[in-house]
């Protein structure tokens, strides 16, 4: 029995869902620490999708759009915690009302900048992503969809300017 | 060996990613057809998640956010296609530039209103999911992280009203 069929019919049994990474990011950050922790803190870095040559097809159109919704694996995340303190703020809050990445399924989405797209390339700015993320999927942010002006912050208290200089330090990082 | 061992390794080995859902939609949508198109076509409707009870501590603090992320699997959709026509325009636009669910990992993202939170239990408006459809993850939607008020709106070419009125018909569900 070829291995992916088994593995289907395992994952089947289980419940569980399997993905395989369309392509991968290529950035200036090769480790988790000192990241931009949100794209609107990383607007100035720019950096490179590339996508399995057997999808390019399906980039057609996608560069009427001026932003993309990135969905990718942390790859470099290892278990995960139900409680945790985000770079931005100094109290543990529950893993679902923060966006680190030590999550039960370590997926995280990322709204970037399309600069431009050659052949099976994409480039990006607005990049919180470190080098080798694997791309899961990419969506047209389409703001009819995507923007909600009445949403609150939550726990949240830092003024844009002070999102837009914070990086990451390693509390993610210490067992890599 | 146990199965989940034997699972993990084959997926490495594949280089693929394997996700448990962490809860399940309670939907008035049985079937992918006649469901509002984007959660902004679904304001008045109201649903439910199911977390695992395991993950529950992973809920403080987010009835702080009005509005949730939510990550999930299009588990009715079969196969891919790399270009498709969107509910909203009556032309072909690659897989990457719309926001359908045969897509080559069928992952879908929804922001929705959060109501409430009842032990397990999230009470959400603005659904455009399918009862049963399993959760991968939830994410705070954060305003200053998540809105792009520069954004352009790609090949959709709709006003508000007409998108609020839209309906899923069964191009994607034929095959169910």
């Amino acid at each position: 029995m070829p291995v992916f069929l088994l593995l289907l019919i395992l994952s089947a049994m289980m419940d569980q869902v399997v993905y395989q990474p369309i392509g991968y990011v290529e950035s200036p950050f090769r480790h988790p620490t000192n990241v931009p922790v949100q794209t609107v803190a990383g607007m100035n870095e720019t950096g490179k999708i590339i996508l399995e040559d057997k999808y390019k097809a399906g980039l057609q159109d996608l560069k009427k759009f001026t932003h993309l919704i990135l969905i990718y694996h942390f790859h470099l995340s290892k278990g995960y915690t139900l409680t945790a303190k985000p770079f931005l703020d100094d109290k543990e809050h529950g893993i679902f009302a923060i966006r680190g990445p030590r999550r039960p399924n370590p997926i995280g989405i990322s709204t970037v900048k399309l600069l431009d797209i050659c052949d099976n390339k994409l480039m990006i700015s607005g990049i919180d992503l470190v080098d080798g993320t694997p791309i899961l999927d990419i969506k047209p942010f389409i703001p009819e969809f995507d923007n909600r002006l009445d949403a609150s912050s939550g726990w949240l208290n830092k003024t844009k300017e002070e999102i837009e200089c914070k990086k990451s330090d390693d509390r993610f990082a210490l067992n890599l």
